[in-house]
């Protein structure tokens, strides 16, 4: 006898909570496909040659090989040949160099799959978890305006998936590389000075102001001062954003272009109409990763900070470089939603989902079998999900089980009711029970339904 | 420069085929939701432990292992320590013995995910494929009733996915043995005829017979003549499968008790409307697979019959014993979606699928993004998905975009109809253009879009 398992770093769901996670998916999809991105799904596994195509980064000393039994037996010096994804931007950058002359551009796409990491072990911390992604590429160029439509889908998800009051926050590459331009910062010290910078939340201001000032930085007091104040710098509101970038005094011509660019998004979120509380410049923001040139977003819960960002992305220069000489610039995000539902659950804000089930008809005795499949039938031809109990049994026991696994409608027909034409249904969610002739069930079910959810939706 | 491509055996899809696929999925996935089934999801890799229970199956040869960079560099003995899932039954087996105390039985789950093989290299054959999985699990026991109802949902998701006629063929492995014990053929001796008997179809009927009557077997020619009889069993209609049974003769107990259940089935099926055209008897079908020891079901596209059976299953005894000491008898199907999808679409039986994206909103000038950004906005707030044209172009090419990529409907907004309060509406299924002030356009597109649909239903 084996001990049934799932190998550590696994986040898997009993039903129920695999239904509330579906739903966050089909919602996060939804939201997607409004904004006109396409679907798009790559291989789980990619040539290893093609995956790998950096050396020694952090994530790629995470990545799972995969190898046939096959491959196993015969000795080989090399890695082996296929790689798990570890993100979802390598695979895509894989596949719009692959199918180029295929697409149209600017080439919007969606792509919600899992991506894999040997992480070290440690509570919530997922060596398999989904990313849902969007990413917008553009042939050689791309308007800056592509930057501007992506808090409104940030925006869209978050009140969609309704977990609370949310803030997407952007920072600009440009005004931030631009200013330290101007604080006389050479080009090659930009990054390390952002690297640590980024890191303020997490290490506090003393610790990054003991980095910049000593060897290696050896930035002047003034300069570092100037650096906090500008990292410093949050918006409150749509007229407050403005005149914060306003208030920054010139720049370098990089410094202009990044706050003409903020100005442009600011100026297009208002036409999309994303109420100005969901938005917010933070200048603190760089995002670690080297290759964000453009805007950088990140979103976080209002009433829960702790959570970290939920959803973060940038503008990108070239996607491709290493499978194509096409330039292609490119704006996207990520939400890693194994981590989200995880830290949400843990937080308690995920309720038990109600069942995917909308009704349970009920069997008093083998009689009635033939009957019940004939409703639940009916029922299903206008579109509600159905379990039909197939064995009589106690009564109390199919309410029972109806109750605990989250059906609303539990359908019943007695003799009393049979007599008449009519069926009883108990409503799990009101508690309250009513008659109907047959011939009515399926319009009365869906009705109730309707207005259920519209309830919940207005009440959420 | 790394030549962009996936590894071989893969099917990957262009956003507009990706479409049609996805809505194959949404649709199987309603189908299996209408009738009450719950989703799990499972990891992509096991222990290698827990998933390769048995040893030297044609199966297990194929699986792919995995193993992160760090277990790499750790030479070890044993085989890695993960392993891909090569089906969805033996993840099954282990979610329902590990969760076991926590789920409800009868156990109705769905599962579509995807699965690896390392198949030999040769069109049409993918190392990594969808799976679309349905089970019934009961604990210690599992009325035959469930056996009936899995041929409804069979029709439903294939009434639903609209791919042509079809027929669900169903057989009994008890009325099977039962009637070879019936022949004198030795109960050790069942499972090798029955093999031989399943290769029917593919050598032919001299072949299998030279097969049976030869050294190993040595059946008599009169035996092999009432085998054959037997297996070329067809029905045609309610009625006609009834009488075919009754036909069949007194047999052992456990015929008599596989032809119970069969008639069970069909009573069931009757009940349940399933159009009598959709399922048959056909004595031939074995499965090849040891562990169906009830009903077994393969279906077919009646217009394709080479294209195999697109959906098969059947009746287990013990679905876990691996895992747990727990009875747990089952009843399932599964559809390889990845290989049907490439079947109907070598076969011209797919068609190029209509955008996600319903409105494009185009765009004349910079003048007038803001009311394209609005007016998107308003029509994404009626559920409707929407694609802007952030950048000015020649209407021309907007429309031959909107064209190439699907996209139904184009909406312009000119100087005329701006001054007029109005947009013009390119339909360009219908070739029509019509005008519509901007705060009627949402609803008129959604009705436009109901209408179409269910044009498309009562046409297809």
């Amino acid at each position: 006898m084996i001990k049934p398992r799932t190998p550590p770093g696994i986040m898997e769901l009993l039903p129920r909570d695999q239904i509330a996670f579906q739903r966050m998916l089909d919602t996060i999809r939804r939201s997607f496909e409004g904004f006109g991105f396409l679907p798009i799904e790559t291989p789980v596994f990619e040539l290893s040659e093609v995956l790998l195509t950096k050396s020694g980064g952090e994530t790629e000393r995470q990545v799972y090989f995969a190898q046939s039994t096959g491959a196993l037996e015969k000795a080989s010096d090399g890695p082996p040949e296929l790689a798990l994804r570890f993100d979802l931007t390598v695979p895509l950058a894989r596949y719009v160099a692959e199918h180029e002359h295929e697409l149209a551009f600017p080439f919007r796409r969606y792509q919600m799959q899992r991506v894999y990491r040997g992480e070290r072990a440690q509570r919530g911390r997922f060596r398999e978890f989904y990313q849902c992604d969007i990413d917008v590429i553009g042939k050689d160029a791309l308007s800056p305006r592509h930057d501007a439509e992506i808090p409104a889908v940030i925006s869209a998800v978050f009140e969609a998936l309704d977990i609370g009051d949310f803030t997407i926050q952007f920072n600009h590459r440009k005004l931030l590389r631009g200013y330290f331009e101007g604080q006389g910062i050479a080009a090659d010290a930009q990054v390390p000075v952002l690297r640590e910078i980024d890191k303020l939340d997490k290490r506090g201001e003393d610790a990054v102001r003991a980095t910049l000032s000593g060897e290696g930085f050896g930035l002047a007091s003034g300069v570092i001062d100037r650096l906090m104040a500008f990292s410093r710098v949050r918006s409150k509101g749509h007229a407050d954003a403005l005149a914060r970038l306003d208030a920054l005094g010139d720049g370098t011509p990089l410094f202009e272009e990044g706050r003409e660019e903020l100005r442009e998004v600011l100026r297009r979120l208002q036409a999309l109409g994303v109420p100005e509380s969901r938005y917010a410049l933070n200048l603190s923001i760089a995002r670690g990763l080297d290759y964000y040139t453009g805007i950088v977003y990140e979103t976080t819960l209002d009433a829960h900070p702790g959570i970290g960002s939920i959803c973060s992305g940038g503008r990108y220069d070239n996607l491709a470089s290493h499978y194509t000489k096409s330039r292609l610039p490119g704006v996207g995000i990520s939400i890693g939603l194994t981590r989200l539902f995880w830290q949400l659950r843990e937080a308690g804000l995920i309720e038990t989902a109600d069942s995917s089930v909308d009704v349970l008809v009920t069997l008093f005795d083998d009689a009635g079998l033939d009957h019940a499949l004939g409703l639940s039938q009916q029922l299903r031809g206008a579109g509600l999900n159905v379990e039909t109990q197939l064995e009589p049994r106690k009564l109390a026991r199919q309410f029972q089980y109806a109750d605990r696994a989250g059906i609303r409608f539990v359908v019943v027909r007695g003799e009393d009711e049979a007599a008449k034409g009519l069926v009883a249904v108990k409503d799990l969610r009101r508690g309250e029970q009513f008659e109907v002739a047959d011939a009515d069930l399926a319009r009365t079910l869906l009705v109730e339904r309707e207005q259920w959810r519209a309830l919940g939706k207005s009440a959420g």
